[in-house]
Parts: structure tokens; C-alpha cells; sequence
């Protein structure tokens, strides 16, 4: 949302966050279908003309059910980080983390040799990166201790593009830079999703033309509280009042 | 529930973990107490003559009001951790670990002074103690420097007890234990719970006195096969057929 916000600034957003339900990446691929869906209802009941699934768990295992079933423009999180994975790699042996749903999934592997068959794919869950993100500790020796527990392997591995595959994993960049060191490229996603989503709203002239309001409305599943220190990390101090809804 | 079924092993346990939504530790008090009260009515749905409400979380928010809501025996978790600390404790101070959700609600302190109103209570909440019980690392150099940057503070701080106030903590008791030493006492409620219940069951005149065959069901809200893994953890290997439902 933050990345988008800054590219496309005249556009209006409406955001929905499952906190109630969250984290969906310890989820079966059926409950974490069934839980996006309630949330593509809720918003595609609020009018919007596209929607974002912004979490690679949620775009992992719904992405093709919801495209069938709403009848407005979707987007995912996976293509677009796919994409620029495959533009920056020179070797074509790319490494891919996130949450045990998406690993599991194995999208990402898919995804990368539908574009390019010879791609070689490192794929690992790291469980505990999201929990180490809610818990504020971005940079410390639990950190530390954990992405070298999880990542270490990737040095020596030959991978010379590693995709940060869950959206809170951006945040510990520095630790993971750290750990895999200068010669590996980190892919994180945002900016790829927000400039396809650019691309997708100019090709079916559905950017916004009018001289209306801009508005960001923030809805979430549980008591705002906890989301809205955890929003500004990722959105800085100016988080809009948030709304609670049940789904 | 082993502690219940090692010591009423004639009784018939319906089990229900709640797994497409957990953890509850980082909700909030109204959210807990709404998937606790689904979780109670799909219980006595099934004719059970107890509930143990078997998640501190759950029984620190949503305790009072369920058992003005369901006419049936109920019981949480917190109350016999209570008494057993207060039973072992020489110096009247206390610490309690435990997620979020119940450290914030004050249960144990006020539960405590309630019995004792001198007794010193030290709380301290350690979020990622859950995530890496559910990643299976019980005892390595992440879980050590997670426990000491939580624990080390008990170790100067003159208390003599110390309640793991979360059903995951016990299997972190090697760690816990080297971290605050040989000094204080870790009070696992488990055991307390059981006997707790027992106690209930006679005082009601509600212990099995037919011969009817023991059963013990199991369901959970998400797909069986996560759970099935970590449930061995607990119960050992002889786990019985777990079935999905939704509540």
C-alpha cells in the first residue's frame, strides 16, 4: 500500500487487513482461500475498480479461484516479483523465501519456469521472520541467530537473486543482506506490484481522470490498536484513522 | 488434555482446536472472547457435562463471561496455576509469562492478589515463545537467546516462582530453566488443571460411573495435517483420527 500510494497519488485506496485472522502463512490452502475471499467480497462490495492481493500466502493459494470469481481486475503479489526476479538474475538460479503456506505451494518455483524453463530454484520457509517482524525486533542477536539459521545455506548455494516472497520480510532486509552477503540481489516485491498495477489500470483506462477527493480508508478485522503501530512502520507516522469490521 | 486423560482415563474427551485461527495470544480481548464463545457452543452442542477452556489467552478474556453464558461446569486454566504458585512460592513473589493477550488482560496478578494481597507479581509477555514452539525449536541457539532476552531479568529480580501462564511454554522448560537458573520454581498449570477438574467432577457428582466405551474425539477449524504433527508433541504418538469443522 505504501508503494502504491507513492505511484499512484491521485488514486484513492481502500485497504482491508484479516488481523483477527492473521498470520494466514501457518494456514491450509483451503482456509486461507476461504478467509481471502470474505476479504475480495468485502472490498469488491465497497466498489473499488481493481483489487490487490497483497500477500504472497493470500496470491499463493486463491489467485486463480478469485480471478474466476470477481468480475473486476485482480492482482497478485507473485507475477510481478517473478518478473523482476528473471530481469535482474544473470545466472538464472534464484532463491525464494517466505511463509510455510507459500513455500508449499510451490508457486513461485512454478511461476519462474513457466517464463524461463532453465531457472533453477532454491525454495525455503522461514517461519519465524513474520512473528520476529510483529514483535518489533528488526535488527538484534535473536534476529540475527535466526536468519543465519535459515539463510546461511543460500551463500554457498550458487543463487544470485533471492525473492523476499512475504510482504513483512522487506522489513529485515538489512539482518538477511547481512547474512547472505554483497553478492546476492534481494527482489522485494512492492515497487513491482505497484508499477504493474499502474500498467494494469492504464492498459483498461481505469486510472483515475476526475478531480474528486482522494481518500484512504483503512478497514481490519480486529480492534485497530495493535494494527495501527505495526502500520506505521510500513506507512510512517500519517496512518488514517482505521475502521473495524467483521467479515 | 494429556494431563486430563493420564489422570481421569476413564472419562471421554471431545477435543476442539480452533487451528484455522490461532494464534489468539495477539488478538484482542473482544476477538478472543468471540472465537471463544463459537468454541463453547460447538462443545456443548456435543453434550459434553464440562469445558475446560484449556488456552490461558482465552480463559483470561472471555472466563467470566462464559460461565454466565453456558450452563454447564466450566473451567480456565489460570485459577489452579494460581493456587499451585501461591502453595510453593516462600517469598510471595511471582513472576508469570504468557502471550500478549494475557499479559495485558492482568489476570494473573489480580487472581493472585485476590488470594494473597501481598503477593509481588512480575509479568512479562514473550510473544515469540508460540512461533517457536509451532517451528519445533525446543532447544537450540535461537530459542536460547530468545529465552535469555525475555528471562534474564527474573534472575536479579528476587522472585521465587515463576508460572508458565501459556499451554506451549512447558515444552520450552529446558531452555526457560538454564536461563533463570536452578533457584526458581516453574510452575506448569497442566497438572494443576487436571486435578482441578477431577476435584469438579466429584464435587458435581459427575465422574463416569457406566461402563460405556472411552472416546477421545478431536476436531480442529483448519485441515487435520499441521496439527496432527504438533499434536504428537503433546499427546506422544498415538494420536486419534482428527476431523475438520467450521464453526
Amino acid at each position: 500500500m505504501a508503494a502504491i500510494r507513492r505511484l499512484l497519488p491521485q488514486e484513492s485506496l481502500v485497504y482491508l487487513g484479516d488481523t483477527a485472522r492473521v498470520p494466514y502463512g501457518i494456514k491450509s490452502a483451503d482456509t486461507i482461500l476461504r478467509y481471502t475471499e470474505e476479504c475480495c467480497t468485502f472490498l469488491a462490495k465497497r466498489d473499488v475498480k481493481a483489487i490487490v492481493v497483497a500477500c504472497n500466502t493470500a496470491s499463493a493459494h486463491a489467485f486463480p479461484y478469485l480471478t474466476h470469481k470477481f468480475h473486476i481486475p485482480l492482482m497478485g503479489v507473485i507475477q510481478p516479483g517473478v518478473k523482476h526476479a528473471l530481469e535482474i538474475s544473470r545466472n538464472k538460479h534464484i532463491g525464494v523465501i517466505g511463509t510455510q503456506a507459500t513455500i508449499s505451494s510451490d508457486i513461485y518455483a512454478k511461476e519462474l519456469k513457466k517464463l524461463d524453463k532453465n531457472t533453477v530454484v532454491t525454495s525455503l520457509a522461514c517461519p519465524l521472520f513474520v512473528p520476529l517482524v510483529e514483535e518489533d525486533w528488526l535488527e538484534n542477536e535473536v534476529t540475527e541467530a535466526v536468519a543465519k539459521r535459515y539463510l546461511t545455506t543460500f551463500r554457498q548455494d550458487g543463487v544470485d537473486t533471492l525473492i523476499l516472497g512475504c510482504t513483512h520480510y522487506p522489513l529485515l532486509k538489512p539482518v538477511i543482506r547481512q547474512v547472505v552477503g554483497e553478492k546476492i540481489e534481494l527482489v522485494d516485491s512492492a515497487e513491482a506490484v505497484a508499477n504493474a498495477l499502474k500498467d494494469l489500470l492504464t492498459k483498461q483506462s481505469l486510472l483515475k481522470t476526475d478531480d474528486e477527493e482522494v481518500v484512504t480508508q483503512l478497514y481490519v478485522t480486529d480492534l485497530p490498536g495493535r494494527f495501527e503501530n505495526i502500520a506505521k512502520r510500513f506507512l510512517g507516522e500519517s496512518v488514517p484513522t482505521v475502521k473495524r469490521v467483521t467479515l
